[in-house]
């Protein structure tokens, strides 16, 4: 089973390296941005196939290590 | 109107930052993972109202600056 996750800042956390990505992107001549926001994508192979213990499992990892919760929400889309 | 592009290494390049979460997650005592890729996510806030021109532009986004083509592919999901 594929397990797809979003990992991005929480409205209110600074964004860095998405304001960079809008300057540069203003200097390269795109206009019209108002706002960029950055996040990881992570695609994990699982051979896990009961749905509801592999996102049982994925939360754990993110949780414990994929994640940081204090600044990053996560999102878990299974399939397959 | 909302453009989320993912950025993913093309099949075939090595990703050492995977192999890394992989190999980190293994030793939390998370087993049965049997690949791990990791990408990039980038969500613009665009003032352009057309999907058409907005789908143009944030592909010229891609090829210019966020994506690099040569091993990286991306995806490109207009909302709003």
């Amino acid at each position: 089973m594929k397990a797809r996750v979003h990992i991005t800042l929480k409205n209110g956390v600074l964004d860095p390296q998405g304001k960079a990505i809008e300057h540069a992107l203003g200097g390269l001549g795109f206009h019209g941005i108002n706002d960029v926001r950055q996040g990881k994508y992570i695609e994990l192979e699982l051979s896990e196939s009961d749905r509801a213990a592999a996102r049982a499992s994925v939360e754990a990892m993110c949780e414990k290590l994929l994640a940081n919760t204090v600044i990053e929400n996560f999102e878990i889309d299974l399939d397959g």
